[in-house]
């Protein structure tokens, strides 16, 4: 399985948001992720850098 | 690997841009790709979804 980890990124610290995440659907100023149970996220975020092979997915979160 | 496919989705119709990709790093109005080999791809697009089970990528073209 080729699902991915999300995490916010904040300078070089790491902080794990979803794990398993297979599907990434962004939206205006929301990103609405799913893994690969069918459990849903919608966060207020934008994709920062994608890694597979790493099998990251970092994120930014946006201002309220 | 867990790598994926990158492509352009219009409509049903889906046009392959780049396979093995491994970085996606989204800029102002940009996307940057590299693959698994360090090849590279500056693309006017955005991301509109990830299906990262099924290794894909799917991107929308921006205007230029």
């Amino acid at each position: 399985m080729c699902e991915a980890n999300a995490y916010f990124k904040v300078g070089d610290q790491e902080e794990l948001l979803l794990e398993n995440v297979d599907k990434v659907i962004p939206q205006e100023n929301w990103l609405l992720l799913e893994d690969i149970f069918g459990h849903r996220k919608l966060v207020r975020a934008r994709i920062k850098e994608l890694s597979l092979v790493d099998h990251k997915i970092y994120l930014e979160k946006l201002e309220q």
